[in-house]
């Protein structure tokens, strides 16, 4: 193509790209040879020219979870608008497949890179830096690291969602906490538990609080676990409306009444959560929103533009039907 | 770097992707100079020279839908076997999102191209025609196409489910299909349950047939339609899960009991038919097959190996709490 014109390489990509200002007699005679030749440039020769491929890497680690489909409706919702297109890698939480897509990421030249959930390990940390393209990271904090993030305050959210719970008179709360390799939704929201617990003066009976692993199943299990001791709480906040959802069908299963018996809190308010009888009372944690932020910050930064080190994503109660008033 | 070895570049792509055998001698001297210029062949330069991108595009109409972030599951199971990585396109169901992601797909050179949902309008047609990669169609029969597809047998399905409920003694059964510009929920599945009904010579009182939108919502609304007919069913066959949970909450909310009062069937056993509360009886329509088969079908396209025209994945009746026999 360039031969035939008799034209640099820079100088056909010049002008199909719009790139740089061109002779008009050399542009008259590429455009001329594109004609004749029907000399279609593809995305991949152009991105070798341009080193711009267009395409945002996200990672994610489940795809099944409605949290994770929304994020990337999110993202999807931003980056779309502006003609960028998703590589998508599920890591199903494996590291060796983390490390894989990171390399992949590389390998691939594409323009910028989201990651919804990543074990932060040293192998993946230096791949991490290795990249070397425009990162954004959701879902965690990182401090120490100069990567921007954007997450909720799980501390504050899940100390807010407690203090409601005491505030309606409730003083002996159950806390089921997300998996603790997980430090958002495993330590950070049992953190702010813990911490509203504190601040009232009320103790914590230690067989009320339990590490639970994501799925409705473990919220199940969870709570027959608390139900076994021998005291009983009054109220139990669950880190992630999926739990809570296993907990208010283990309650139902074992005829304990909600919230007349036992008040349930969760955390997230995923569509299940309006969707269950009685409606769940949860945190709002939206995960459009941080698609939508994360997908913001990355194309800022593709821009070269002033990016938030840490963005937080604001929360707020939604009060349903699962708490109710303890009167004393 | 094909100059410094000295060689061409077809040599070089030779010993570095290890596709044809080359001179020891030759072979020697382009690693050398790898080694020497720390050259590291990129995945773009690779793939054209190879014309192979390892990457398949998805097209979806929404990510939010479980349904959907489940198929995709099923797909990345297998491609990511095989290393192929995935490119997402998320079309919203806009005719616009899938004529752009479908000219996307075409020049990115991607691989092969599995679409989960689109309208099969001419210009759509024809750019799937000119793609010329391997394709892969899931959820749609396509009679007079020489596209492969993956489906359940949606007609007989819910034949199956409908008979199941003529077979609990149910003679007043209503119906709400999906809406009926996408075939499969909508006609298919109100086709199966017209069938069923002619077929046991029972009458279809027509303002117990209902078109729902798919969302939990709009099964909610079409129950509230049912209900206000002069005569009441005694059950109802919703055409998907989501919908038929919109119908048991309806219910919930107006103090009619399932199944004492009124039973529901479901269609497709998401994860949520077992969480509901009674848990739902349904027809089990697996995404994760389906996108598993449609993976695999696509990669012996790629392979050149046979192909299914039509893959049917099969389904069953999973019997939970939603429906009781009715005693006469």
């Amino acid at each position: 193509m360039a031969q035939l014109a008799n034209v640099s390489i820079a100088t056909v990509s010049r002008v199909l790209n719009n790139s740089k200002p061109v002779r008009p007699e050399l542009r008259e005679r590429v455009l001329k040879i594109v004609q004749e030749t029907g000399f279609q440039p593809n995305a991949i020769a152009r991105s070798l020219v341009s080193k711009e491929t267009r395409i945002i890497g996200v990672m994610i680690p489940d795809i099944s979870n409605n949290f994770y489909s929304n994020l990337i409706y999110g993202i999807d919702s931003v980056i779309s608008e502006y003609d960028y297109s998703m590589f998508l890698a599920i890591s199903d939480e494996v590291v060796d497949k983390e490390l894989k897509y990171l390399r992949l990421f590389k390998e691939k030249q594409i323009d910028g890179v989201i990651i919804a959930s990543i074990h932060f390990l040293e192998g993946n940390i230096q791949t991490l830096q290795e990249i070397q393209v425009p990162l954004v990271v959701t879902g965690h904090d990182l401090p120490g690291y100069q990567i921007p993030t954007v997450n909720v305050n799980n501390v504050q959210a899940s100390y807010d969602a407690t203090a409601y719970l005491i505030s309606q008179g409730h003083r002996k709360i159950a806390c089921i906490s997300g998996p603790l390799w997980d430090p958002p939704c495993g330590l950070d929201r049992m953190g702010g538990y813990r911490k509203a617990m504190r601040a009232h003066d009320l103790p914590i009976h230690e067989g009320f609080v339990v590490e639970g692993e994501f799925t409705a199943k473990s919220g199940y299990e969870a709570m027959r676990r608390i139900c076994e001791e021998k005291i009983r709480p009054t109220a139990v906040f669950v880190a992630t409306d999926l739990m809570a959802v296993g907990v208010l069908n283990y309650l139902y299963d074992h005829g304990i009444r909600v919230p007349e018996d036992i008040s349930v809190m969760g955390f997230d308010n995923l569509e299940l959560a309006s969707l269950s009888r009685p409606m769940l009372t949860t945190v709002h944690n939206d995960p459009f929103m941080y698609g939508k932020a994360a997908a913001e910050q990355l194309l800022r930064q593709i821009r070269n533009e002033p990016v938030e080190r840490m963005s937080s994503v604001p929360h707020h109660l939604v009060i349903r039907q699962t708490v109710s008033a303890l009167l004393e």
